[in-house]
């Protein structure tokens, strides 16, 4: 099922059929992936290391080696989730730096007596812990689709690596490479429109994981006048959503999510509105869990609407509390928290979103310390904000604003990143010490 | 004067003002850079590594320090000459990785007694060798112009670091870092027309090296119906051709560069040409250089053209052999040279093109190296081929067609990166061995 | 319901917005279209007809008389029916040409003794028959959406001269302002696919008329790789499609359209398909009706497909045969319809889409004679092509393939305009003849 | 050499190959065209009469009526001066509407007793005087470049109508025919920047005729930060500038040519001009004299120059006295305008830019008119403000600053239009009265 929300398998069958072509117009010698049998039983692994050697000596020139890279990806397709593991596990396993180099290198540094022998030294032991397995990755960027292969193999190999001790660290590496490519400099920022292609719309409404999106006539209610949604795309994957964020423009602080997200209600006019409510934000590629993009999303796009908007006086979120619920069980609060009245429901909400854990040294609720960390102010705790069934399980209908202030952005992630300290209104600050 | 055919300082002029808006825009409490020395002496050089120190430290969060980087980066826009080698080199000592961290990680690998802990050691190692420098240069990713500032001041970089060994280490890891970005699977084949926006087709004429363009009506021509120009070019340097090649349409091998260029000559009909002829290519942007397009631009363009004309038969360079003279005065063979007829001057060319130099293991002329090393064969060669006064100095007026055989760009790379053999044409050998 | 259909109502409640912005900002002294009564009783209707006529002077320069165009606009928008209909008589017949000077001019004709002096009174007399009404009608250019405004007017305006007279002469004139405007030669073909606007989309299916599209998945089917569709967009009308034609790739002659309009099927290899079946044609526009489109879209599609797939030998239809049932009850055969076998359906089907009615010189289906017209043959009768409950109580569930051949294509033409003879395939010349 | 400005021999040679090929494709049985005799002597035109009356006859569809135009078209152009005068006469004469027709349809409207006959009856003389030779012409516009064709056609014609009355009648429909497509709303406002096609900045300096551009440095320093320049296209010309206006953005009124033009004058800050001069205004077409885009350009322009800089408060021109000389030749005052002093120069200019010619009911200098016509204010007189040799040949080195006030055009407008009063500056008037 996940598998198909991110389109992965079907996507897949169709990147064969192009790999394929690739492959044969680039080179001729190339055949071995597609004997293989699907499960990669010792022998057949034999057969694809050796073209991984290959590929990686460049033989017949680097023209080729991105031929035997389409060749090497084609097979990983064909491949069965048995099959795969044990392609990844070749990759990691046969093609990790060589540890007698790193020895070596490391004699070398040891050895050295001047700062310009110690850096030359150096400057080899770095080499000799490049993995020829990232060089063989990175022969994929020049495929159709094959930076979004990557960005999904790593989906596939981090879920493999948590049970797989011997590939975390080539997810380690991948990691590293996307984080490189995927530099939030590299990205740009799109307004998503009624006008964009159908393509793109198609995936907004599948990635969309927070306020699920029920169809066209919901998702074009959502691109209105009155609305604005924003996406981080990457030139080489320009079909693909990294990251968005959907936003209302209102007159003062929404305090429900089901108002908000109501199709029949009026469409307002933008040029009077003085608040801008940001009430989704999705990351839409598995495969880049742990790249952060929303701080800087969240920033242009206050900047790009000031800019339309001159009007706007006022940045908040309307977010959930995903956590509010566990965590009541967890501390045996949850008698509590379903008999509580109005007061003591907020007063125990501000305690879960404001507490520092002293374990991890930050608050507990994923969605608060996101917004915290990025500067972000707790502003005002709203009852009965998200009437759904998900919103009354996860969090009794609870639902918060963040104020994103730009003159105190920095002062606030000072104080919360180094010093644990949560920004908050002064309301909940009575409230908490009441 | 090579600063300006790069535009260098006058684009970096208008940065500065650039900049300052995003580093104002940013942050309120940055303004150490518009004080200093344009020398940058001890006691203002303290000044910007505390602020280095704090853009590396995110201090205000991310933003900020992107916001700390647009300032720094007009501040060594601001500097002398004198003041830009001391930042460089400030940045280079002060903000390498640490050597006590490397060698406690050098320990952790040598006394890993397992392999998993082996591999935790070594990821460590691997992190303590790399610089802050570095993380520091990739903040000006997502400044305006970033990208370019960067590649630009490997240029300035690579200059110094040829007499100053502290900045060796710093240009290696620019090297790698830019490497990563422009890997070729990230950049776009665009063909330039007379429909190009002036600003790029200016760039052109700018950075023609090979045959100096002499004005928009030679540009014009070799842009006309029986010409192409095609242009690599980098999603974040969208005006700056990265390299680029010039081809003719003809009947049968050119063998005279004159007559390619010459303005007053009638269009050929496209459609009805066999041959297409590589007549020049440009690296354009000094700070790649070592980072290697020409293979890959050559075989798009190649794969290009067959789909836009099916009755192309022959791809072919017409190229200089500029390394000739010198070597004959080298070798005391310039006495032989200029009084050569022609079959004795057409072998003395095909010797030299064709010995493999034993210190360095290639041929020895770089243009031969570099064609060669794609795969190509060395086809003819052709007096009286560049008779402008550089042609005759430089290679007696000879040129070379270099001939791009698909089907046997393989072989002939192996042949000749693995064993030294390197392709002609029969007559050639015939020659040779005459 | 089918100003639903148009989007008329709900697009000019929103012009109406948009047009008050622009007559403010051109023009201060206008303010009368905003105190008439909705059904423009005899009063308002002078205040309008002094505005009319100022906007015809053009007082205060052209310009400004663009400004009272729009603010004439916007006075149309927000009328009744009753006042839309007593806005177009006040046109009509207030801002006919006058009577007076066109007897003047015809007089000055008829005096001319010498071909120049004829030749300037005919100029003068064309010039006494343009109506003031056109003129005015021809400033809505300027205004956004000003030409989909007329377009939309003059489908109100065709259904209200079928009842009145008075408005006839009106009707006429712009349907030549339009025909003008919407000469083919203006036109863009676009392909539409899933990459086009979701705007663009929405209003294709809601134009279909011809096979009902059920919602963005039956679209989606419609625009896979072994479909085309293609539109023909006005550069001043650019959200809105004209007229579009859907096409399937096939191997060989369609015979049913729920089967290739089944969106369970697979999909087919379109660069293996030898026949473009055209199963769909839609007019998008009410008020471009009787402007005709369809025989330069049908042509240029085949060469655009031509020139895309070389494989494809042949082009024709999958056509409803929309007046057979209605025909077969009007001559009395419809129990004979009823109760015939195959072979008796057939040749009563070819008989209805073959013969010439003596009073309107051409046959009596639509569909039949456009394809007839465009100098297609009939090629094939299908029965139980269309099982739809539609297609059974038009047709009897019988289709038609007309081909389209190039090189019979003026042959055919001239047959059938000229001399009335029908285009068709010997088999089914046969039957008629049998 | 006025062909060669507008690209009229050029081009054309160019499209003859193109329409050749689309003449080719779409019919079979074209042919005569080419065996022309290049004068046209009367056999010829015989067969071209024919062809004529083929292509309106739409033999063999509309389809193929198009591509018979293709071959008049390309017929056309092989043609000799000689010959094109003998093909316009031809489609002149023997195309003109039928005067027996014209005939019958005037009886008709006299006979007709009641409104609705006498209204049917006018629409019978209205189409009878459509001549056939227009809806020849139409044809053109689905050929490649067919618009363009008939706009050049028209220059050629308009400049043959001068001694050949038999052209005239052609001459003016072909002009209300171009009226219509170039209605002013069907128009794109274009700004062209560094960053335009080099193809139509080169159109933009062959074009430019009030202040010569001298290469394209010149035009670089024209459209550097603190300048703009916008054009007119129309969509089915893209590749061709209708009109063009050049406008500085500077501090306070400009009073000398020489200094706006001057390339090594410092780039001014934008953002902090006051006022936008409009220095350069040129038709592009001459085919397209007599119908006016000069004023909405203007219009256009301010309105986007006070949407992109609102601290703009004045919109004036730096305008040409051209006829000054002239004037002053004609009415012997050369030899007070020579030995002027600088009132009396100021004095005599104003003079000659205000006076209402009684023969013509306007003022004599075509610039004058035409500002004055916009509802533009005479603002100031500027001596020595063009030094060149023309400015001081034409105009003794004056020139002039007409006003632009919104708030005031529509009245100055109506004064001048209406009353022949024209509007200046208060020290303007008060030197006419001294």
């Amino acid at each position: 099922m996940d598998d198909e929300r991110y389109g992965w398998l079907s996507k897949f069958r169709s990147l064969r059929g192009l790999w394929r072509d690739v492959a044969q117009t680039i080179g001729s010698s190339l055949g071995v992936a597609s004997r293989l049998d699907g499960d990669l039983p010792p022998n057949d692994a034999e057969l694809l290391r050796e073209e991984m050697r290959q590929c990686l000596q460049a033989r017949g020139g680097e023209m080729s080696a991105r031929g035997r890279a389409a060749h090497l990806g084609q097979a990983y397709l064909d491949l069965t989730a048995t099959g795969r593991r044990n392609f990844l596990r070749l990759l990691a396993e046969d093609f990790d730096s060589d540890p007698n180099e790193v020895d070596q290198a490391m004699r070398e540094v040891g050895a050295a007596t001047d700062r310009p022998a110690r850096l030359r030294a150096e400057r080899r032991l770095k080499q000799s812990l490049e993995s020829p397995r990232v060089r063989l990755l990175t022969q994929f960027t020049t495929l159709p689709d094959g930076v979004k292969f990557l960005v999904d193999l790593r989906a596939e190999l981090v879920a493999l690596a948590k049970t797989d001790p011997t590939l975390a660290g080539l997810a380690d590496e991948l990691r590293a490479l996307l984080a490189g490519w995927f530099d939030v400099g590299f990205l740009e920022l799109q307004r998503m429109t009624w006008r964009s292609p159908a393509l793109l719309l198609e995936k907004i409404i599948a990635y969309e994981a927070v306020h699920a999106i029920q169809g066209w006539p919901d998702l074009k209610n959502r691109l209105d006048s009155d609305r604005r949604l924003y996406a981080f795309f990457h030139p080489r994957m320009p079909d693909e959503p990294l990251i968005f964020i959907e936003v209302a423009l209102t007159r003062g602080l929404s305090d429900n999510i089901q108002r908000v997200l109501d199709e029949q209600a009026p469409v307002e006019d933008a040029g009077r509105a003085d608040t801008a409510i940001f009430y989704s934000i999705n990351n839409a590629q598995r495969g880049l869990d742990g790249i952060s993009f929303g701080n800087f999303l969240i920033k242009k796009v206050v900047d790009d609407l000031s800019h339309e908007f001159p009007n706007l006086k006022t940045f908040a979120t309307l977010s959930p509390v995903p956590g509010l619920r566990a965590w009541a069980e967890r501390h045996g609060l949850i008698g509590e928290l379903d008999s509580a009245d109005d007061l003591q429901l907020t007063r125990l909400t501000a305690r879960y979103l404001t507490e520092i854990s002293p374990e991890r040294g930050r608050v507990r609720d994923p969605v608060a310390h996101f917004h915290l960390s990025n500067g972000a102010r707790l502003e005002r705790i709203n009852l009965r904000a998200d009437t759904s069934a998900r919103g009354q399980l996860l969090s009794a209908g609870v639902m918060v604003n963040y104020l994103y202030k730009l003159s105190d952005i920095e002062a606030n992630h000072e104080a919360y990143s180094g010093l644990g300290r949560v920004a908050m209104a002064s309301p909940i600050k009575a409230l908490l010490k009441g």
